[in-house]
């Protein structure tokens, strides 16, 4: 039986809904007949309340990372110099694809598990007019942060003309995003995280501003080239062959979120982020980021009397829960507990009561249901 | 009823197998996880017999262009010179993606509906001993071609050290295919055609020989960097997110093609060619390509009589039937008839016996069941 239940708790891919499954399998269908068109004139009106934009969303058949890239090669020219805020691995990422393009990368670094800090972004910018971008992490998945992106962008706006760019990759969708009324100029999806979907699906907003960047840029170019996705999207078509299958899906899961309501959907994950940080203290296991800059789609757990692979190894082999590691410089330091997309505050409360037991296997002193009982409080209190 | 009967018999994407839906559905699983790399090993030393190679088999999260902007990526630096052979809007399209990159392209074109004339080639190459690659296509879709890529590989060799890559994204799966002894450099294919899989993954094979040049390539390129897969690929891994759902699906895609048998797939692609063809012939319409040269995945008919256009509406409309137009100098002039992947010779008496009673209804003088018969007879002499 356990080998037939799998309990996917990282932060992404996450579980797929049954009905967005289903709606997967539909026939098959031309990518240039009349069947493509209606789905991708359905689907366009309702991915930009996602984002929180007046701007079509772009889609490219790719992982998240081939959507930074895009990002990266749209925006800058090579020898450009451009400001990367690194919280963490994906910050990092940012960098490295810009440095893969030759981009001149100016890196601002904070402590793993920190947010950015506001003041040293509005330093630099005074100091460094010539920035053309600003790269920056909405949620810094390896660390569980969710950066203040609407103060970030107002304060390269105030000191910069700078476009600002940002990787949502795992929050948009589960996390109240503002792309116009924050002057987010480019921001970036995966359809893995809180869109509900598999993988193999990037999705980019545009802001007008960027377009004007966008169409004089001479990068190298060719399948991540904005310019064909936005001149095709205009006739609900695309460039080249869509991932229709995930296609399918989306329109599925557009319903499913506003069939509970998109704010409804962003207190969901308010809440069992809320729900795992009090069972995790009530453990008195250290989270390695504070309640005011926590992510609401994945938690990040640094203990000091247990080795966090470990619990790990031992969920996975009882339970076949899957909890997320560390990356890079907090390999083996932390385990991050995924709570995004189609996952509710019933199942933070099974992942808190199969983490206690975890606990009690390791040898760990803990009280069983404690961490329980402070989640199920933090549910009850809800207004 | 209609609207629930779907006859998809364009040149890719493609139907799915029922099997193949259902195992795309399997619940997620962790991308880093033991799972996957399980499923990597599973699948890597079956894709490689579909490609006739002892290299492992690269896949990426991206559709067919995707791929081929990789091969062209990774092989060529700005300014190489190379040559692309064009025998139709693909062959147009590799010479694009290299142009996007400041590659020096030389092109020879052959009259569209015509394959690689090799003797030009030969000459070419003579001429030119410059030349760092030559890029080609195996089956231009957009005409219907099969080239002869064995017989050009061959003279680039004994005229060249030029590399060869070859874009396969209409027909490997469905048509030998012999990287290694061909002396194929890169090869580049997709999911939606011959592999039965929705769009969404890209997969390239690549030589001994093509990776000294990968290795020391100065390209700018990030997500379609092949050493990054390579060296993942080696320890069961991906570098970025796998499209996993279409992995799931190409595990059975697999599997189906393997309980077949390889060149009983080969064979009946080529049935599914031959019944097609002889139809035509017997209904007194032009085909576009001759025998010798003809794709066992798609024909290309080019009516003098009646409009292709209309034929492709009529049967759209009356049984929901799908054949694909021509494209770019061909747009209005042809009609293409898919049949690869999951499609048998029971589906080309359909196609034809629709066609049929499509060319009645625009008044085109036919004998009704004449195509089929025709068709039915090289079913029926087949050893």
């Amino acid at each position: 039986m356990r080998q037939d239940v799998s309990l996917l708790r990282i932060p992404g891919p996450t579980p797929i809904p049954p009905s967005v499954e289903r709606a997967m399998t539909q026939p098959m269908i031309g990518h240039r007949g009349e069947e493509t068109k209606q789905l991708i004139q359905r689907i366009k009106p309702r991915l930009k309340k996602v984002f929180g934009t007046e701007e079509d969303i772009i889609f490219i058949a790719g992982s998240g990372t081939g959507g930074l890239e895009t990002a990266v090669v749209n925006v800058a020219n090579s020898n450009d110099e451009v400001l990367v805020l690194v919280t963490g691995s994906f910050g990092d990422r940012f960098a490295k694809i810009c440095e893969a393009h030759d981009v001149n990368v100016h890196r601002l670094d904070f402590e793993w598990g920190e947010p950015v800090d506001v003041e040293r972004v509005r330093e630099f910018l005074i100091n460094n007019k010539q920035i053309k971008a600003v790269f920056m992490t909405y949620c810094e998945t390896s660390t569980g942060i969710l950066n203040p992106i609407e103060e970030i962008c107002r304060v390269v706006r105030e000191e910069s003309d700078a476009l600002t760019v940002v990787d949502g990759v795992s929050c948009v969708g589960g996390v109240k995003t503002e792309m116009d009324k924050w002057g987010v100029d480019v921001l970036v999806t995966g359809s893995q995280k809180a869109m509900m979907l598999p993988p193999g699906l990037t999705f980019i907003g545009v802001s007008k501003r960027a377009w004007e960047t966008i169409d004089q840029n001479e990068s190298r170019r060719f399948y991540f080239d904005l310019r064909k996705y936005r001149d095709n999207l205009a006739k609900d078509s695309t460039p080249f062959t869509p991932a229709l299958s995930l296609l399918f899906g989306l329109e599925q899961a557009l319903t499913l979120m506003e069939e509970e309501g998109l704010e409804n959907v962003y207190a969901r994950h308010t809440l069992m982020m809320e729900m795992t940080r009090a069972a995790i203290k009530a453990l008195n296991i250290p989270l390695l980021t504070t309640d005011e800059f926590a992510a609401p789609t994945v938690t990040a757990v640094k203990p000091d009397n247990f080795k966090a692979d470990e619990l790990r190894k031992v969920l996975k082999e009882k339970f076949n829960l899957s909890l997320a590691g560390g990356q890079q410089k907090l390999k083996g330091e932390i385990f991050r507990i995924g709570h995004m997309g189609y996952c509710t505050p019933a199942d933070v409360l099974q992942i808190i009561s199969l983490l206690e037991i975890g606990l009690h296997e390791l040898g760990v002193a803990v009280e069983l249901g404690k961490g329980v009982q402070a989640a199920q409080k933090v549910y009850l209190q809800q207004d």
